[in-house]
């Protein structure tokens, strides 16, 4: 039997998640059943929702088993299939195992990547989970109108980078914070940001937000939450559309722990919309979506950033510094060689 | 001049309102001028958005003026006319003074009452800004489907009421909760609710809705805020629509007594939609809601509770009774014999 290196959820953090919380092993690969397809991962995805996936507590995704692998979106080569629909040799992208190799039951969810349109790495990125989650906020919640005020929180992450490109796209005047200097310095040169704070050394959020917005906010895409959120809706205009997608600063955080809000009177004051959504809810516009980023990405209309980190044995502290913000760009491990057989 | 009493505000409170932050005054009116319509009360509304116009901090509603009359919506007699559209004996209703007698500035924002629908204090409940609220909240963001559950705080309330039987006329599974074994009676034997707790005894509102709601909460319309709302949200089943009207248990706090919202991840888990709204955004509507409620009250599918306090005297103190949930109904101030000349 081939055997591969997989990571394990060894047991489930209470508060912030730890290297003790993980362990390596290596594990004999399962023999492939019928339409079962083996996959070599080639990159592998760290996305800031699998902190949910950690806690007993039930998450929109399905909870990570103590003593199974870490599960992941990767792109990868195919090298054995049973599934009619796929051939060794192609790159697929969907979920897998934290591992140099998985076994995909029954091809579920994979999908062939068309190289033609991007780096590979993309596909978990711009052209994949993250850039659809920042693509269906902005169209289907945020709905950005020209001259508007869009404020993207965690602007320089995987998906803060699109929507602050589909804000200047649409028109708006797109502002939003960042935790180092260098990231702010990239959002604003590289991907047109109007005007950002360090969320890290200007710690009065409000007090950042009236400066840098002085139009309040008409479209909040909000990633952080927490003290965050309660400041951009004290910012935002009457009518304002809140686009929840994440709240990475309270993911860590337990019970009495976690920031309290206290100015939700002002949904009604102001008349704000504050919607939360999950991206596989819209899956099936992944076509569209891709067709229409890929567009803005030839024509050059959008960049992106992607921080790759080499091996899997280094994607656990990896994954702890993305809660952390330690990443700059999409959060993506290279497992293996592109080369393909 | 005629004269007439006034109800001024005196001083704006930091915290909870006080009867020292109210006057009573007699006063001169002044003479009409052209388009003007002088009106005698006969009855007077009491509403918790009043709370936010004492503040000096700009709440969607204008801000009263320390050393001002009040300002509240009523049914009165228009006694003097300078205003084409209106004549001597007809009754109206729109914004006048806390007064017996008003002066309203070009007959603005007042509009001719049809007392064949109803019984004239329901057209500052039932039939007038309280019902529009509950219909424009149903219709517009909760839009109950048949089997549903949908849970009304303040049930009893003004609004709440109008909410509630909307949600029984849909099909929905309706529950509340309101401050008294009496309202938590009149709901359910009189409204039609299916399930009640009453919040003064049952203070752990999650295990409460837990209770009630067995199959979770799919519409809420959310009049209280602070810990009921967390618990609304910590009990929402996904896709639910959070109809953000009001937050009486916070109107009378300030700064960090306000409380801290903990569980707003649960937007983006859940893919909740949380809305809020302003009534006046709805008023071209009026028409067909009055219409429709009218209807159903005909056909007897609607109840409606009335609170009435005698005495402009009595006004201030009845108001502060409504924001610690002291009425039973709808509060309306009975200013003046209902008998018109």
């Amino acid at each position: 039997m081939p055997t591969t290196r997989q990571v394990l959820l060894k047991s489930r953090p209470h508060g912030p998640a730890g290297l003790d919380n993980f362990d390596m092993r290596e594990a004999e690969l399962p023999a492939l059943a019928d339409d079962d397809v083996a996959v070599r991962a080639i990159y592998m995805s760290l996305d800031p929702y699998m902190r949910g996936r950690l806690d007993a507590e039930k998450s929109y995704a399905a909870n990570f088993e103590v003593g199974a692998p870490m599960i992941a979106r990767c792109v990868g080569e195919v090298t054995e299939s049973l599934n009619p629909k796929f051939q060794a040799g192609e790159v697929v992208v969907g979920m897998m195992d934290w591992a140099d190799h998985s076994v995909v039951a029954g091809g579920k969810g994979i999908a062939k990547v068309d190289a033609d349109l991007a780096p590979l790495p993309y596909f978990l990125g711009l052209l994949g989970m993250p850039g659809l989650t920042a693509w269906v906020g902005m169209r289907e919640i945020g709905q950005p109108k020209e001259g508007e005020t869009l404020f993207v929180s965690a602007a320089s992450g995987a998906v803060g980078q699109l929507a602050g490109q589909m804000g200047k796209i649409a028109g708006c005047k797109v502002m939003g914070c960042a935790g180092t200097d260098a990231k702010l310095a990239y959002v604003t040169e590289e991907l047109g940001f109007d005007a950002v704070f360090n969320h890290r050394t200007d710690t009065d959020y409000l007090a950042a937000m009236q400066r840098i917005c002085p139009d309040g906010i008409d479209v909040n895409f909000e990633n952080v939450g927490g003290a965050m959120l309660e400041a951009a809706l004290e910012h935002a205009n009457n009518y304002a559309r809140f686009i929840q997608c994440g709240a990475i600063s309270q993911y860590n955080l337990v019970g009495d722990q976690r920031y309290g809000v206290k100015n939700l009177e002002h949904l009604h004051r102001k008349r704000v919309r504050m919607q939360g959504f999950i991206v596989t809810d819209h899956w099936h516009l992944m076509r569209e979506f891709q067709v229409e980023v890929a567009g803005w990405l030839k024509a050059g209309q959008i960049k992106y950033k992607i921080d790759i980190t080499e091996g899997l044995e280094n994607a656990t502290q990896a994954f702890l510094g993305l809660l952390e913000g330690e990443n700059f760009g999409k959060k993506v491990i290279k497992i293996g060689p592109e080369t393909v057989s």
